[in-house]
């Protein structure tokens, strides 16, 4: 039995993205090497909505929400009839399978809500979850908070498209040693690898054998590069018997700062969800839920020019992390670029710190991801283009003067 | 260790305030007495705020904090700095000590989410956990999803003023018998009841010489009635090591579509519930966190005529179910009214289902708040007035209906 110290040191938040205001300067100028970099700050933790604003109409539809009163105050712990069956329309056709709003939808808040709610009605102590790394930070403290265990699974992504992937073969073994739930995010955070067509398939397949609990965190789905293929684990042909599919407007859509998300699948993990939600908040804030109105319902060629706008940013951007030496996999979903740093005279953290400090340049250390991935820092370019690129100089500028 | 089945069999939601429309109808026409009662329909599990509509200004907050873009849509998990500093301030003003905005401050979805956040920081498996019956259903329900251990303590409501507060006796045995935290309302939720300046100095004593962990949820303690006094726990003279106090603008301030709360105290508890909060939900709705500027700043008067509107209610109310012959302690803040009914010849929680189905009034059943108050149940009676008074007359026509 994980203490309740250990527990709170395992989900430590001071590297988590948006946290870093926390961080105290510490010996930094000690450390640090030259002048201090000019130029726009520019936080890559997460995505700047003011560069890309919310979805048109989403702060009417709160009004609207507002304007209804107590009904849309208070609704059920799992969200509001209406805006669910509408919803659930739409998630059906997006996803390939239809979804019965009465008992496999729940309004959540936020995505991170979603998947709190998805392991706490699945992980209790020593119960063994596959983790890919690198994936999503809280996939691994939310494991660690409800004292499963941790078995990790590597993702290949810096090959040839066809080597790409989760092992699969580590996978199976995890399956057959006793492993009960499989997390895992596509597009991948943080690398923006899809999982190929293939991949998805022995997912299912593997999972419906071993009786495995998947939950897939589908966050980024909606914003797919040209030539890309989205394939959705509920609509292959083999289905595992409990599956929960995770969504959420806060990212491509720029909706974060209303705390909105979706999960979908299997009913009873749904009800156990919605158990769960009544005593962690009760419900997604009843005004905000109604800002779903407007998801999957855009006015026409709007997520179109978005997602043309950020492939351009994309490649601006994989042009001079390449230049620069250093290796990037192709984001094929997303906006978050995973590059890989050399070598450097100080410790990955400072580096990071040292980014900030100097530089104006805030991004997300790799071993928030996985363990292993201290040589590479996450990046979210869904920022103004601009000061985006020069920001991104500024990184090849600052590991040049710390290269060892 | 408990399984996740019993786990979730323990948080049932299916008799939670707002859930009944889960409820399927059942046999309830072959246990019906006489016919339907006309009426208009009342929800008293929760306020009705379109009778008691939110604070003035309060929309336009949230749309203020909209309009300032990603600064408040993505801000620390613990909540925006300055909307934190101006809390503190008010906070500190109103229970007679200061709070440091920097660390002893965080802003949660609801006050639901404030108390999930204190609980999940404070209790692993076995920790003995002092909980008041009867007391705010949650409370119960959380300590059973940590796996906590609940000792329970009573609370004497029914008496005279002067009997009436929690069995100090108990307490200190708990207390002594390893019992390492103490949760509980003041307003005590279900029964109005104010804990006394004694009650209140006696628990802070008994709770520093043991070394337990308070959580003090103080809710509704805004809304006190004519000649009430109440005592704020964090400003006795003695103080326990670790002490959070809770509050949110839902009740009172019918804010509850937003999702706001707060918990305020101890520096490594508010950094624990941080840490928590960033794989539960990240944060409450940024737009929404600037609709607590509002709190504590309400228009000159607004307040005063809340509380006087709301105090002509219970005592119409408590007229009522006096004048039928059922106890009800009068309560001394907050709306909530906890009548105990007579005998009847069905069990309790089928008399609520046929409360609602007959004659069309909702009320919470009394062992949602302790196992062993089944013959009372809750009103909330933030309501219309005219509307709740001929309610509570069909709940009296419906007990004699049903009277054994």
């Amino acid at each position: 039995m994980i203490s309740l110290e250990e527990k709170f040191r395992a989900i430590g938040a001071e590297n988590a993205p948006g946290q870093e205001a926390q961080q105290e300067i510490g010996d930094l100028n000690s450390l640090m090497r030259g002048e201090k970099l000019e130029g726009i700050p520019v936080d890559f933790s997460h995505g700047d909505v003011d560069a890309f604003p919310p979805t048109p109409g989403s702060f009417e539809a709160c009004k609207d929400g507002f304007e209804i009163g107590g009904q849309q105050a208070y609704t059920e712990y799992r969200g509001a009839v209406q805006i669910r069956e509408d919803l659930a329309e739409r998630l059906g056709t997006f996803t390939g399978l239809p979804v019965s709003a009465d008992s496999e939808l729940i309004i959540t808040p936020g995505t991170q809500g979603a998947l709190f709610l998805a392991l706490g009605a699945t992980v209790t102590s020593e119960t063994k979850v596959a983790v890919i790394e690198p994936d999503y930070f809280a996939n691994r403290k939310l494991v660690k908070f409800f004292d499963g265990e941790i078995v990790p699974v590597p993702l290949n992504y810096q090959g040839a498209s066809s080597e790409n992937g989760p092992d699969l073969n580590r996978l199976e073994a995890a399956f057959k040693r006793g492993t009960k739930v499989f997390v895992f995010s596509t597009p991948n955070n943080p690398t923006g690898l899809v999982y190929s067509g293939s991949s998805i398939e022995a997912i299912a397949e593997l999972a419906a054998r071993h009786k495995v609990t998947v939950i897939v965190d589908q966050l980024y789905s909606r914003m797919l590069y040209s030539g890309e293929v989205y394939t959705h684990l509920r609509a292959c042909d083999k289905q595992p018997e409990n599956l929960i599919t995770i969504m959420g407007p806060s990212k491509t859509e720029s909706l974060s700062g209303f705390r909105l998300g979706v999960a979908f699948g299997t009913p009873g993990l749904i009800d156990r969800m919605e158990r769960l939600q009544a005593i962690v908040s009760l419900r997604a804030a009843g005004y905000n839920q109604k800002v779903l109105d407007t998801w999957f319902a855009e006015p026409s060629g709007w997520m179109e020019k978005r997602i043309r706008e950020h492939e351009a940013i994309r490649d601006e951007m994989l042009k001079i992390f390449r230049a620069a030496g250093f290796p990037c996999a192709t984001p094929q979903a997303g906006s978050y670029l995973f590059p890989q740093l050399p070598h450097l005279v100080v410790d990955p953290h400072t580096f990071v710190r040292l980014l900030r400090y100097q530089a104006g340049v805030t991004v997300t250390p790799g071993t928030e991801f996985a363990p292993g991935s201290g040589d590479s820092v996450r990046l979210n370019f869904s920022q103004d283009r601009i000061a985006a690129a020069d920001a991104v100089g500024r990184i090849v500028k600052m590991v040049n003067l710390y290269r060892k």
